[in-house]
Protein backbone atom coordinates (compact mmCIF):
# COMPACT_ATOMS: atom_id res chain seq x y z
CA UNK A 1 0.00 0.00 0.00
CA UNK A 2 1.10 3.94 -0.87
CA UNK A 3 1.09 5.84 1.82
CA UNK A 4 -1.24 9.15 1.53
CA UNK A 5 0.37 12.59 0.86
CA UNK A 6 -2.13 15.65 0.55
CA UNK A 7 0.69 17.07 -1.54
CA UNK A 8 -0.20 13.88 -4.55
CA UNK A 9 -3.30 15.45 -5.10
CA UNK A 10 -4.43 17.85 -8.38
CA UNK A 11 -5.25 21.26 -6.79
CA UNK A 12 -6.67 23.85 -9.17
CA UNK A 13 -4.17 27.22 -9.90
CA UNK A 14 -6.22 28.36 -6.67
CA UNK A 15 -4.18 25.24 -4.77
CA UNK A 16 -7.95 23.91 -3.51
CA UNK A 17 -9.61 20.64 -4.31
CA UNK A 18 -13.74 20.28 -4.39
CA UNK A 19 -14.79 18.11 -1.45
CA UNK A 20 -18.16 16.16 -1.52
CA UNK A 21 -19.86 15.46 2.00
CA UNK A 22 -22.01 12.56 2.31
CA UNK A 23 -24.23 11.10 5.43
CA UNK A 24 -22.76 8.11 6.60
CA UNK A 25 -25.61 5.12 6.33
CA UNK A 26 -28.39 7.66 4.28
CA UNK A 27 -26.20 8.26 1.99
CA UNK A 28 -27.48 11.69 1.83
CA UNK A 29 -24.84 14.28 -0.25
CA UNK A 30 -24.64 17.04 2.55
CA UNK A 31 -22.54 19.72 0.46
CA UNK A 32 -19.57 20.53 -1.24
CA UNK A 33 -16.88 23.19 -0.25
CA UNK A 34 -12.90 23.20 -0.56
CA UNK A 35 -9.86 21.75 0.46
CA UNK A 36 -6.10 23.32 0.29
CA UNK A 37 -3.31 20.42 1.33
CA UNK A 38 -3.33 21.63 4.77
CA UNK A 39 -6.81 21.56 5.18
CA UNK A 40 -6.76 17.27 4.08
CA UNK A 41 -4.15 17.03 6.32
CA UNK A 42 -5.86 18.40 9.25
CA UNK A 43 -9.00 16.69 8.16
CA UNK A 44 -7.35 13.33 8.87
CA UNK A 45 -5.40 14.20 11.81
CA UNK A 46 -8.39 15.78 13.77
CA UNK A 47 -10.91 13.67 12.08
CA UNK A 48 -13.14 16.97 11.94
CA UNK A 49 -13.82 17.95 8.66
CA UNK A 50 -11.81 21.24 8.06
CA UNK A 51 -12.21 22.93 4.33
CA UNK A 52 -10.43 26.10 3.35
CA UNK A 53 -12.85 29.11 3.09
CA UNK A 54 -12.39 31.15 -0.48
CA UNK A 55 -14.52 34.44 1.19
CA UNK A 56 -12.53 34.66 4.39
CA UNK A 57 -9.46 32.94 3.18
CA UNK A 58 -9.05 31.12 6.92
CA UNK A 59 -9.63 27.66 7.45
CA UNK A 60 -12.95 26.74 7.99
CA UNK A 61 -13.59 23.65 10.83
CA UNK A 62 -17.29 23.07 9.83
CA UNK A 63 -19.31 23.69 12.95
CA UNK A 64 -16.94 25.34 14.61
CA UNK A 65 -19.35 28.45 15.31
CA UNK A 66 -22.56 26.62 14.65
CA UNK A 67 -22.14 23.31 16.49
CA UNK A 68 -22.60 21.80 13.29
CA UNK A 69 -20.03 19.51 12.52
CA UNK A 70 -18.76 16.82 10.22
CA UNK A 71 -17.22 13.82 12.24
CA UNK A 72 -14.75 12.00 9.49
CA UNK A 73 -15.62 8.26 9.21
CA UNK A 74 -13.95 8.00 5.55
CA UNK A 75 -12.31 10.56 3.32
CA UNK A 76 -11.54 8.83 -0.55
CA UNK A 77 -10.12 10.05 -3.40
CA UNK A 78 -11.14 9.97 -6.85
CA UNK A 79 -9.43 8.28 -9.67
CA UNK A 80 -7.92 11.58 -11.12
CA UNK A 81 -7.34 12.64 -8.03
CA UNK A 82 -8.82 15.56 -8.28
CA UNK A 83 -12.14 15.23 -6.28
CA UNK A 84 -12.36 14.23 -2.97
CA UNK A 85 -15.40 12.79 -0.97
CA UNK A 86 -15.67 12.87 3.11
CA UNK A 87 -18.03 10.02 4.56
CA UNK A 88 -19.51 11.97 7.50
CA UNK A 89 -21.76 12.42 10.47
CA UNK A 90 -23.07 15.58 10.12
CA UNK A 91 -24.32 17.26 13.48
CA UNK A 92 -27.34 19.00 12.67
CA UNK A 93 -28.23 20.37 9.46
CA UNK A 94 -25.33 20.87 6.99
CA UNK A 95 -26.69 24.33 5.01
CA UNK A 96 -26.17 27.29 7.03
CA UNK A 97 -29.64 27.72 5.48
CA UNK A 98 -30.38 25.72 8.62
CA UNK A 99 -31.48 22.44 6.31
CA UNK A 100 -30.25 19.28 5.89
CA UNK A 101 -28.44 19.55 3.21
CA UNK A 102 -27.31 22.41 0.47
CA UNK A 103 -28.67 20.95 -2.67
CA UNK A 104 -32.47 21.65 -1.91
CA UNK A 105 -33.80 22.85 -4.45
CA UNK A 106 -34.92 21.02 -7.78
CA UNK A 107 -34.80 22.44 -11.52
CA UNK A 108 -35.95 19.48 -13.35
CA UNK A 109 -39.40 20.75 -14.22
CA UNK A 110 -37.58 23.73 -15.58
CA UNK A 111 -39.09 25.19 -12.29
CA UNK A 112 -37.14 26.16 -8.91
CA UNK A 113 -38.89 23.85 -6.62
CA UNK A 114 -37.88 23.96 -3.23
CA UNK A 115 -37.57 20.14 -1.79
CA UNK A 116 -36.82 21.20 2.22
CA UNK A 117 -37.60 23.70 4.70
CA UNK A 118 -35.39 24.97 7.37
CA UNK A 119 -35.04 22.73 10.64
CA UNK B 1 -42.28 29.27 -8.59
CA UNK B 2 -39.39 31.01 -10.25
CA UNK B 3 -38.60 29.57 -13.36
CA UNK B 4 -35.12 28.26 -14.45
CA UNK B 5 -32.35 29.88 -15.99
CA UNK B 6 -29.41 28.35 -16.55
CA UNK B 7 -27.52 31.56 -16.54
CA UNK B 8 -28.41 32.34 -13.16
CA UNK B 9 -26.12 29.80 -11.41
CA UNK B 10 -22.53 30.79 -10.49
CA UNK B 11 -19.85 29.99 -12.80
CA UNK B 12 -16.13 29.59 -12.06
CA UNK B 13 -13.78 32.46 -14.63
CA UNK B 14 -13.54 29.24 -17.12
CA UNK B 15 -17.59 29.51 -17.39
CA UNK B 16 -17.91 25.99 -15.58
CA UNK B 17 -20.40 24.79 -12.50
CA UNK B 18 -19.19 21.22 -10.85
CA UNK B 19 -21.74 18.86 -10.74
CA UNK B 20 -22.19 15.91 -8.72
CA UNK B 21 -23.53 12.28 -10.00
CA UNK B 22 -25.72 10.50 -7.32
CA UNK B 23 -27.24 6.98 -7.90
CA UNK B 24 -30.73 7.20 -7.69
CA UNK B 25 -31.89 4.62 -4.77
CA UNK B 26 -28.46 3.63 -3.30
CA UNK B 27 -27.10 6.77 -2.93
CA UNK B 28 -24.36 6.31 -3.89
CA UNK B 29 -21.78 9.22 -5.26
CA UNK B 30 -20.57 8.16 -8.77
CA UNK B 31 -18.27 10.71 -9.81
CA UNK B 32 -17.86 14.86 -10.00
CA UNK B 33 -17.69 16.53 -13.78
CA UNK B 34 -17.92 20.07 -14.89
CA UNK B 35 -20.60 21.65 -17.00
CA UNK B 36 -21.24 25.37 -18.71
CA UNK B 37 -24.42 27.11 -18.91
CA UNK B 38 -25.08 25.04 -21.96
CA UNK B 39 -24.07 21.75 -21.10
CA UNK B 40 -26.58 22.36 -17.77
CA UNK B 41 -29.47 23.12 -20.57
CA UNK B 42 -28.57 19.87 -23.01
CA UNK B 43 -29.01 17.96 -19.86
CA UNK B 44 -32.24 19.22 -18.68
CA UNK B 45 -33.73 19.25 -22.41
CA UNK B 46 -32.16 15.48 -23.17
CA UNK B 47 -32.52 13.74 -20.36
CA UNK B 48 -28.99 12.44 -20.47
CA UNK B 49 -25.99 13.87 -18.21
CA UNK B 50 -24.02 16.06 -20.44
CA UNK B 51 -20.82 17.37 -19.05
CA UNK B 52 -18.17 20.06 -20.10
CA UNK B 53 -14.80 18.19 -20.68
CA UNK B 54 -12.09 20.12 -20.24
CA UNK B 55 -9.63 17.79 -21.72
CA UNK B 56 -11.69 18.22 -24.59
CA UNK B 57 -12.92 21.54 -24.74
CA UNK B 58 -16.73 19.89 -26.02
CA UNK B 59 -19.52 18.67 -24.45
CA UNK B 60 -19.28 15.30 -22.73
CA UNK B 61 -22.21 13.11 -23.15
CA UNK B 62 -21.35 11.15 -20.69
CA UNK B 63 -21.76 7.41 -21.46
CA UNK B 64 -21.92 8.13 -25.74
CA UNK B 65 -19.02 5.99 -26.02
CA UNK B 66 -18.92 4.05 -23.57
CA UNK B 67 -22.40 3.03 -23.49
CA UNK B 68 -22.13 4.12 -19.45
CA UNK B 69 -24.99 6.22 -19.69
CA UNK B 70 -27.03 8.41 -17.15
CA UNK B 71 -30.30 9.24 -17.29
CA UNK B 72 -31.33 12.36 -15.18
CA UNK B 73 -34.04 11.62 -12.34
CA UNK B 74 -33.61 14.75 -10.58
CA UNK B 75 -31.40 18.06 -11.52
CA UNK B 76 -30.55 20.18 -7.67
CA UNK B 77 -28.74 23.21 -7.30
CA UNK B 78 -27.18 24.22 -3.97
CA UNK B 79 -27.91 26.83 -1.58
CA UNK B 80 -24.68 29.12 -3.28
CA UNK B 81 -26.10 27.99 -6.57
CA UNK B 82 -22.39 27.30 -7.52
CA UNK B 83 -22.58 23.65 -7.08
CA UNK B 84 -24.81 20.96 -8.81
CA UNK B 85 -26.26 17.55 -7.70
CA UNK B 86 -27.72 15.02 -10.72
CA UNK B 87 -29.60 12.20 -8.96
CA UNK B 88 -29.40 9.69 -12.42
CA UNK B 89 -29.59 5.83 -13.44
CA UNK B 90 -26.19 4.92 -14.43
CA UNK B 91 -25.60 2.29 -16.60
CA UNK B 92 -22.74 -0.18 -15.97
CA UNK B 93 -19.77 1.29 -14.18
CA UNK B 94 -19.39 5.45 -14.02
CA UNK B 95 -15.66 5.58 -13.57
CA UNK B 96 -12.97 5.55 -16.55
CA UNK B 97 -11.83 2.78 -14.65
CA UNK B 98 -14.42 0.32 -15.25
CA UNK B 99 -15.27 0.89 -11.44
CA UNK B 100 -18.53 1.57 -9.96
CA UNK B 101 -17.63 5.09 -8.84
CA UNK B 102 -14.65 7.23 -9.53
CA UNK B 103 -14.28 7.47 -5.60
CA UNK B 104 -12.89 4.01 -4.76
CA UNK B 105 -9.85 4.97 -2.88
CA UNK B 106 -9.76 5.95 0.67
CA UNK B 107 -6.86 7.77 2.39
CA UNK B 108 -8.12 8.07 5.91
CA UNK B 109 -6.19 5.33 7.58
CA UNK B 110 -2.99 7.27 6.10
CA UNK B 111 -2.42 4.70 3.44
CA UNK B 112 -3.95 4.40 -0.26
CA UNK B 113 -6.14 1.46 0.19
CA UNK B 114 -8.58 0.23 -3.05
CA UNK B 115 -12.50 -0.30 -1.85
CA UNK B 116 -12.97 -1.35 -5.24
CA UNK B 117 -12.15 -3.73 -8.11
CA UNK B 118 -12.90 -2.98 -12.14
CA UNK B 119 -16.02 -4.91 -12.99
Amino acid sequence: MTQFDPATLRYDVNGLIPCIAQQEGTGEVLMMAWMNADSVARTLESGRVTYWSRSRQAFWVKGETSGHVQELVDLRVDCDRDCLLAVVRQTGPACHTNRRVCFYTSVTSGEEVELMAPE
